[in-house]
Order: C-alpha cells, then structure tokens, then sequence
C-alpha cells in the first residue's frame, strides 16, 4: 500500500531510507514559499545554493542572486528571501540562484538519494498534491526545520499534505502533525504567530511575508527538482481540495 | 524568566544545552513507565544500563535483572519491561538492573550533561509537576523516542507536563505538544492507539500495559537518578493537578 511518512529535521533524515521515494522538502518561512511563488510568477528556474559564496559567484553567469542569513537580504545579493519580491513578475524569465539558511540543505540530502524531489508551501498545497495522486512511488516529507530543530510551520505543512492526499502511514510525525494541522487550520496564521520563526521574523517587520507565506494554495504549479534546477509545471487541479483523516 | 523546552528524539540533543538544567526523561511504553511503577511499589533502586550484557553480569551482584529487546523479555532474565510485573510488591527492597530499547540511552546521556535528570511517566506526572514546581533551574523534555525517531506518546507527555507547569518556553516543539495534547487528553488511549509504537505493542498482546502505561498520577513519587541509581522521592501534592495553556 501506498505510503506517506515525515521527518521532522533534517538531522532526523539518516533515519528514513529516500531510496524510490518522491521527496517534498518544505521551508514555509520563507525558502519553499519564496521559490514556490517565484516559480509561478515567471522566473525560469531556480539553483539552490548551500553557501553563500558559491551563490555570489552565481552573478557572473548571468543569475539574479538571492539569499538571506538570519532573516536579512545578504550583502550585495539582489534579492532577500521574500516571496512578495516576485509577484509583480519583474523577474520573469530570469534565473535565480538561491541560498538559504535551512531550506537549501535539505534539497541537497533529497537531490542524492530520492526517485523525485519536489518544493512544496502552503500557497501550491492543491497542485502539490494533485500531482503527487496521480503517481505510484511513496511520499517522504523533509521539514527544514530552524538549524535542525523542529519547526512548527514545516511540520503543520507535513500534516496538510497527509490531510489531502489520504494516504495510509505508520509515522507518529505523520499522525501528529495530521491532528495538529486538523485543530489549527482554521486559525493557522495565529496559531503560527506564537511560533518561534515566525516570532524572529516579526522582529525583521515582514508580517505581510508571514501571512502571505500561510495563504492555501494561491499558486497552481508544482515545483521539481530537474537536474539540480528547480522547475515549475502546471497542474490542472479538478476538484477544490478536500481535506480528510488519513487511514 | 524560566523555561521549558522539548527535545522530541535522542538523534536531536547535540542540538540542546543541558547545562543546568533538570532533565526529564520520557519512554513511555514502556522503560519510564516501569520504572515509575516499580519505584513506587518498594523496588529500592534501580540501574539503567545500556546494553543487555553488561545488565545480564549484574545478576551476579544480587540484583534482579529486567529487560526488553523489541517488546520481549531477554533471556535468561527477571523480568521483562511491564509495569504489572511490580504492583503486588514482590520485590521490595530489590535492587533491579534493567535495560531497554531506547529509554536507557536517553537517561545515560542525561546524567552527563544536566544539573538533574529526572525519570518521568503519565503515571506520576503530577508529583514531577509538583517537584518541578519547588525549584528554579529550566526544564528540558527528553523524549526517548523509537530508535531516533519522534515518538508520539513520549511528545504528548512533553505538552501534558508542559502544561502543568506553565512555564514560559520559545520551543516549537513545547507549543505543539502542548496544542497536541490539548486535543487529544479526553481519548488519550484511543489517540495513541493509532500510534506506531503501539500498534507494535499490540502485537505482543499486552494492550493491558498501554492502558496502564497512560492511566495519570498513579504514584505520588518522583524519580531522580543519584549516583547512576534511580531512586524514588515522596511528593505531597497539594492541590489537584490543573493543566493550563503555557505562557
């Protein structure tokens, strides 16, 4: 039977074996909701970066550079870590190199080891998991975390996507964050507001990034790994998505 | 101001300071349940140690020999890892070696690192609370956890005495359990019948020590490890136990 599990940290993941598995590696605030609305937006395609000297090199090959550490826009980079950033399309077209604090990593385990890597947020929930019900092969969730910790936000995304596609799990992780997820989502955002990101974050002034980060499904694209790019793909979503226990 | 904090898996600790704080550490089904039980009906001390072999030697020194491999008592020894096996009292003012899966490794890195480490179970959370209570040092949840992994009955203990204190905390993991717990008190049994561990324990037929494992405040003792041995401590609870929102 067709499997859902999650993993909590990236420094939990020498525990899941990825091999066959497709893999949606979630940072909610803000590297997943950034490239997810990128993408959508027009920019081409997306290079995440682990550090951020190899990202800065990026700008003599003709990318737009974006990073953040700790929150804040990295010197001399063109671009921060907010999603907001993109919605005009001013960089469509465009390719992005990306570095981030958490998310990167954890697309760089994934890109190694699973049959499929996708990047998933809250604002594409509905295409990712339309997409993800018309394949065959087993679904691993990868929270970012903050530095390895366990992270509200990614870990309420993981509950989402089980919610939405009804697959069966014997993953605690999975089971939890499906009954967190069923008890918050009506007052996700501040639910969220005591979270401890999203309370650093409000410290930078960028609430309008924290609430756009956790509006459902504004995006119908799926964003995959391809070849170390990260690539948008439409996705024609039938039904309004339903979310229901898993079994 | 003093906190809590929760780390939901031994694979996560590197990631926490230890450093004067008190440890509680949680392996419900069933190591610190059984520990609990067994230092609350007479047992005099008990030494955890990490490995079957160096426990199988302690036989020799007059102790009572208990431990588990995968849900099994090991062979050749005592007593297995149920709670039951200690309520008629047969073996006060025994001293008890006892290994297990999981627990064990949790309170062997505990006693290096921390101020206090603490043995905690539904079974006495009240008395822990009220011990808790009486002192100043932060409070860190080691959930034990299954083979690394995030554990579902180990988390809900971390948000039910999180709760019980009302300890600030800047822990997302606290904040969750606490939510999850929150949710979940009324049917704890039937909630955590869906967990992994637990459907595993079924298996070997011993669905009486689930219920027993999650039935609260049995004993009104704490348990502390002093010099390498558990030893149970009395506590007078003064009033009932309320479990309210943390701040």
């Amino acid at each position: 039977m067709r499997k859902i599990e999650t993993c909590l940290s990236p420094d939990l993941i020498h525990l899941h074996d990825l091999k066959n598995k497709i893999v949606v590696v979630v940072d909610i605030f803000r590297a997943s909701s950034t490239m997810v609305t990128a993408l959508a937006n027009g920019v081409e395609s997306i290079i995440p970066i682990e550090d951020l000297e190899t990202c800065r090199r990026q700008k003599k090959r003709d990318f737009l550079i974006a990073g953040e550490r700790n929150g804040q826009k990295a010197e001399g980079f063109d671009l921060g870590n907010s999603p907001l950033a993109y919605l005009d399309g001013r960089h469509k077209q465009k390719k992005v190199a990306m570095t981030t604090t958490n998310g990167t990593r954890a697309i760089a385990y994934a890109k190694d080891n699973a049959a499929e890597v996708l990047v998933g947020a809250f604002l594409n929930l509905e295409a990712t998991a339309e997409y993800l019900k018309a394949k065959e092969a087993d679904v691993l969730v990868l929270c970012a975390g903050w530095k390895g910790k366990f992270n509200l936000e990614d870990a309420l995304y993981a509950g989402a996507l089980s919610l939405s596609l009804g697959l069966s799990h014997d993953c605690d992780a999975t089971l939890a964050m499906e009954a967190l997820y069923e008890g918050a989502k009506d007052d996700l955002a501040n639910f969220l507001k005591k979270a401890s990101h999203a309370k650093r974050l409000q410290n930078y002034n960028i609430e309008e990034d924290i609430d756009f980060c956790l509006s459902l499904s504004q995006f119908q694209v799926v964003i995959r790994l391809e070849n170390g790019e990260l690539k948008p793909k439409k996705v024609k979503v039938l039904n309004k998505l339903q979310i229901k226990p898993g079994q």
